[in-house]
């Protein structure tokens, strides 16, 4: 079969590799019907994953259809359309119990990872029960590969995790995919006020398209003062880091309000400053996650009610023949003005 | 009248006031029966708060007797004991409603700080109504000093904030007053494991004896293994930083376990490392806080139905008349082995 | 003044009245601009509400001008644009300090009730200072009228108890105002499926403009059948009782999924049978509340943002001068299709 | 092997009875050490649960060591010792997710019930992964006997669920081992006041030595009022349902303060009348659940650390020969004063 192989920093290739067996009785395999890239993945590219190793089949999203699952795997038959969560769960860990599947002691983020992933014509899921969705009659599935990662990242890291209410206000710091997710699910909750900051005018324009209620450029370093302002002197309720830089957290911690949370969203390669001299008495609430794709069958029924459309999310289509295409356009957003890009196998 | 004065950095001295008189009708002027000395008034003296200007008179915490009440004030009348807050509270503004009195717009921690405080014969409380609660009869006075400040900051800003849960792991980051109020408190909720850390083998002593079910002297460098071994090599649900400098910060940042939170108490006088690149994806959460004292109601309860015994903190008994020793004796604890200091009126 | 006053049980006149003064610090005189009816008027002129003596000037909702206030009023002053809230709250009792200002130990809902009310020229508001609300620039009064009573209850006693969430099921039982507003206000959370239950089917027409994804008619006996249909048979995660009799309690105890929770809202007259047998192990939640109203800052706040346009449910609208037609046209709703109905003072 | 079998209403024998076998392979066959007798058995051999039929082996609590394991058992081998959980749970379906096991749409109360339960030698339990919890070294098993039922029910439906908190009020109606078990778990929370009421002197007797801080027995008819009494006329925060009759829930509707929770623990066979008419303002909340035993690990913790000690509960012990006794002596406990019986096999 087809699929996409990391060979070290800066090196990928679309090779032909044996199709997966099932190896374990909760396994099933399952036939790629559409995968996308990921931020993440660039960040395997470029060699920042060390757990991620040369040989490695890429890709932790994606839709399909069961080819075939192991004797212990009860939710599913052949033939039956999934979704895939890029979170693997076994369903029996304590942090599975709690509902903290990122740090499943045998599964969280592994696909495409620390086992081949979905950027191929067939992957392997590791406990399938618990780690696959299926997909309703009638639903669109490219708006679905949509909730393999990036809305339940945008939604659980950012929206719950930042207690967005009706009523409050929110600044998001990162226009990107990710900030993106995070501005369509806030909305579940009626905020007052979404404010989207970012040092891409093109970005903030599709900000404003989903719903943004203010648009910050932050490139000119009046980032701050634009955003009191726009709260009237106090910050905002809930601050999202959807980024992974020193200067965009920094900049939420100068942006929110006494009892206010900033949520961290963004994969972080350094460490940030934090100013506990100014914040030690501000009753804030700072918190971190790897998404756990708890919040996955809620988002297909808000999507199924039509409640949110992540199809929005989408601007190019390639066929996995093309993914090194695909892996160029998502790589060079700033030109191309790409946010997700579906591939179909 | 009698009053200890803050004259400037590294000067105090006790001097002769006028009494202080009502000036709104919401304001009552208490009779000081007992007041204490707190860390922060130390701080106030190393010049370490701006907002507290030469001449103030300091003091925070304490009990007495209404001396005389303004028309305005509806829940206390003239020879009633009263507990007096350290947070001064309208019960008007936003953050009051929502119980955040910390933030009060026109209140807050004013105390010994921005308006004279209770180190003193007699003290004006603006706002008495909401500022003071009324001291049940047979209350032991003394005990009620500790629900001043000391007893709610460790409670709400550690262990509230904490989310300290039957059977779960706790480590409590310094073993001074503030740390071992959090220790009092956090055994309302039937912890399984509370690990005190500090760098005074004396103060782990009294830790023991108030009821942790660990000690870890941090001094050899070693705290961070001592702290994996003690919990499975997992880390503790809940670290509560109780000191306020960036070493004690970041070691609670080394021991919190996926899904822990990490709770400031401490007053901190320069930024810290946070390692969100070790952090973005553990799942956890850090929370700063000003004392609210929102808790003061259940925490006179607790007191009344000997849930917690508020007295054994105190160590050091003085007359107002020899507050300077007290403040000598306070200041010395690694000697003294003073932990709170009762100061009669 | 004129004022419409209670005049025992099936009477009431629009009669002169002295305009009411200050009696307390903490008192404020509105010159009442709009006020309105609520289905609570109409119990008390049935002789429902024992604690509603004849000779009460009725009324409890209403926004209008603050002509005087007392020494102990420091929010407000001569001129501002204030909207009353239905309960009046002195902001210091426990209660209060909880924000369950519904059982305010002095307070609570007394306007129109143990106090003269809003449907007159000018009205006493005690503790103006926490039961009034200061209206916002460029706001829109009629749309306001709805937040002194309709919104919040419907917000605070269904959606909020009611724990309304992104994707949930809910059911409204009563499609009257208070049910219509607790439709308006679930829509927040962006629930999957909202389905009202009404027998009329106008307003089931009007439910279904204001956002109802299904409509029940209840006539038929057939409602609980066709909800589990419509929730696959697993029934509502929140059901909604806006009627007060115990068909429509019951109803919503046939029709609440496992884990599920029933947010009383109507005002009832008579018990209701329970049926445990049957509820005991559904790990249910049963809520009744008198609202609070601290979400009025909240809907304030939504209100501005527009994410909520409450006008929608004003259908007429009247002169003081014409109250007793006002009271007909609300009074007989199934004819004249009334919501609610505004009456400018 | 020998196994207690219900043999219709009123009949029940020590049967010879064939050893279970694996029937699929997420099943372990455990070898019981320890079980005992629930008030539920008792409910079963009245003909009370029809979902329970003549031939089956009843029980649902126990301990164990794995005789064998189906090779889709991945967290026990045999001869690992075993605490059987009351629930099955499959860990996958949409209730399992949530924690909500005691409505696992293929387990819940299974055992002892539609499927062969713990009063025999061996018993097979499905799902044994996510239905067993393993038994820490040196543990004792007699206490651990208390965890597969009563404690998590008395915890669960009655702590946590009545919000028990610290400082607060709280009335357990009656004082059986469920009522009892409610006891020892409250004080995690180190409520001001707990109250338990019951017709039996005895029992209140015990209850004061588990730690009641007032007892009340109900037979005179002045139990309201002795109640409202000790709460200085305010009523409790949360009242505990633990018996499961009409009089007994309306009991708790009567003496729940404003705000309070009434927590439902008890099994009822009839309806109960709900005075809505005096509580639809009261802000209260009522709730029921069938215990889910998702509390059973912090349980395991607390009994490890020693917080609490729950082979108090036990009074008598029994080989499984002698079983007919015990449920003698278990079902006269007002005559033998029995509150759990062990049964050793």
């Amino acid at each position: 079969m087809k699929a996409l192989v990391y060979l070290g920093p800066g090196k990928k290739a679309l090779q032909e590799r044996p199709k997966p067996v099932i190896t374990a009785p909760t396994d099933a395999i399952i036939r790629i019907t559409r995968t996308t890239i990921c931020g993440t993945d660039l960040h395997i590219l470029k060699g920042d994953v060390p757990t991620c190793e040369p040989g490695r089949i890429l890709g932790h999203e994606g839709v399909g259809v069961i080819d075939s699952a192991g004797p212990g795997v009860n939710a599913f038959k052949q033939g039956d359309r999934v979704l895939i969560s890029c979170i693997t769960s076994c369903g029996k860990c304590s942090y599975c119990r709690r509902q903290m599947y990122s740090h499943c002691t045998t599964g969280g983020w592994i696909l495409g990872n620390k086992i081949d992933g979905t950027q191929a014509e067939f992957v392997r899921i590791p406990y399938a029960d618990t780690s696959l969705y299926p997909i309703p009659a009638g639903a669109d599935e490219e708006a679905l590969v949509m909730l393999s990662d990036i809305l339940p990242t945008g939604f659980e890291c950012g929206v719950l995790n930042g207690q967005v209410q009706p009523g409050s206000t929110v600044a998001i710091v990162g226009s990107g995919p990710i900030g993106l997710a995070a501005l369509l699910t806030a909305q579940f909750y009626a905020p007052g006020m979404i404010i989207m900051v970012d040092l891409d005018d093109n970005r903030l324009e599709v900000a404003k398209r989903f719903g943004a209620t203010a648009c910050v450029n932050s490139a000119g370093g009046s980032a701050v003062e634009q955003i009191m302002k726009l709260t009237g002197g106090v910050g905002v309720d809930t601050a999202i880091e959807a980024v992974g830089v020193p200067a965009t957290f920094e900049l939420c911690a100068k942006i929110i309000a006494p009892g206010g949370v900033i949520a961290n969203v963004g994969v972080h390669g350094v460490k940030v400053d934090l100013h506990m001299e100014n914040l030690w008495d501000r009753n804030i609430t700072i918190t971190t996650r790897l998404v756990d794709t708890s919040s996955t069958p809620m988002l297909l029924k808000s999507v199924h009610s039509e409640k949110i459309d992540p199809k929005r999310l989408i601007t190019h289509r390639f066929k996995l023949g093309h993914i090194i295409d695909a892996y160029e356009t998502f790589g060079h957003a700033a030109d191309t003005h790409a946010l997700k890009v579906i591939i179909e196998a």
